[in-house]
């Protein structure tokens, strides 16, 4: 039986910034990668307009823009800056034709333990992003974070959550989903439902590492974990999600300090490994 | 306007297992702290009946006792152990007159990826540990714990959760409300509403360090952290709670280093500047 397989893209953070994007470019196109999801501040160096001229050449997709800035405030002053960093980031996302701008919402702001209050901001905000980014044609796309950083990145921990402010805010917004943040969650599949394919704007893996030693940075290889990356897959493709699969892993304690090279080489065998299928697989 | 304040319980693994436990119980009752939530591990120093006629003598009530072990497994062999073990629990709370036996149930068994089989597992242990839970008159209050304990130490991750269990399996299951656990959850005040005051077991608080430097051992002194506790407490007491609160702080990298009296100095100054009410407060 020959089935068809989930197209792999590669988050940049993946490889640590240890490279310019050119270099990290080309690495993944020598090993028939498809896609590509790069961060903000690899344009210091590699111009936003040169970064797609170069991904398109190689022949990749991009996946997703890493990331809008966080949303809550403590001021008025921080709330006009966050939302002018954020329309930059909008049009980062339109010059490099990335389907989805990823947001990263923010955690508690300074000196305030209330949550709904954060969650409020989150909302507002992205209202007021809205306009400027219908008018570019980009999709902003809202992910819920592990409970572990609700104070410090996310106040938004659920999918749930991250549906009720695309309801309220409306179609301009959907949502990112990592399986880091939500492998835990009973709650998935109902959530993905909910969603439906045209809300589903990214789908990132990695892995859980059973004893995770760092908050932040130290996610798994795929493959090292506990994650149930087929079971979440699965779910994934019943919701309708049709596009590739974005590895994003933040291991300042491991990865990092391993040349790309090899990072890459064990991540395209690990993926392999999985045989994520593209499409819905009937069991008859 | 004088309002009567919550009693306050000191959990004695926020004293780091320092001293034993009726060193323990004298420094408590010298503060008149009113309540005291053990360990199992004390009664090894301490046989279980003494503990109790010390606690007794000094004044002091007992909350809770810590608790059961983890319920999931990877054999039937070990299925088996783990019964006994918390057949054995379920003696000692009996034996001090605890009120509620606490069970963490146990995150992944060994090689196991899928969370709904451990949660299968956890209520059918839960369900054979009843009619010994029944015969000592002992409470199981079923602790969910926080998301990122989901691989290593509890499957059951959000109040939901924990409920479905006690509707699956009966009255003599009950919940243990632990703020640092369920701090970032939206649905907190709802799922305490559902619980109802029948199945509040318990009610511990510690804090969220904004910055958490361990997923274990970094919980946080009541006030250095982001946890809103009076809207949690208000939640509390809204659902029906009644009884004292718990303090249970685990802090290898902090308090766990200085002495047992100065923890205690500055748990109770900051539990008094807290100032929760045993009851709920009108706002007229």
């Amino acid at each position: 039986m020959h089935r068809r397989l989930a197209p792999l893209s590669v988050n940049t953070a993946t490889l640590g910034f240890k490279q310019p994007l050119p270099v990290v470019v080309e690495a993944l196109a020598r090993r028939s990668v498809q896609g590509i999801a790069p961060w903000r501040r690899e344009f210091q160096d590699t111009p936003v307009k040169e970064a797609r001229r170069i991904i398109a050449d190689a022949g990749l997709q991009v996946t997703s823009l890493c990331r809008g800035s966080y949303l809550t405030f403590a001021s008025d002053h921080q709330r006009r800056a966050i939302l002018e960093d954020n329309r930059r980031a909008i049009d980062e996302a339109a010059a490099m034709g990335a389907p989805t701008l990823c947001m990263v919402v923010g955690g508690l702001p300074e000196g305030v333990r209330d949550l709904a209050q954060a969650r409020d901001q989150v909302a507002e905000q992205l209202a007021a992003l809205v306009p400027h980014a219908r008018a570019h044609q980009v999709r902003l796309s809202v992910e819920p974070l592990h409970p572990m950083y609700a104070a410090d990145r996310s106040c938004i921990s659920t999918l749930a959550q991250a549906l009720d402010i695309c309801d309220r805010i409306g179609p301009d917004l959907g949502v990112m989903i990592d399986a880091y943040h939500l492998w835990w969650d009973p709650e998935f599949a109902a959530g993905l439902a909910r969603a439906g394919q045209d809300r589903l704007l990214g789908w990132q893996i990695c892995d859980w590492r059973a004893v995770t030693r760092d908050l932040l940075q130290d996610r798994g290889m795929i493959g090292d974990g506990v994650i149930d990356l087929k079971r979440m897959h699965r779910d994934m493709l019943e919701a309708g999600w049709r596009g590739m699969i974005e590895v994003e892993i933040f291991s300042g304690l491991d990865w990092d300090h391993r040349p790309m090279d090899e990072t890459l080489d064990v991540l395209c065998a690990r993926f392999a490994d999985l045989a994520l299928p593209a499409e819905p697989v009937s069991t008859f």
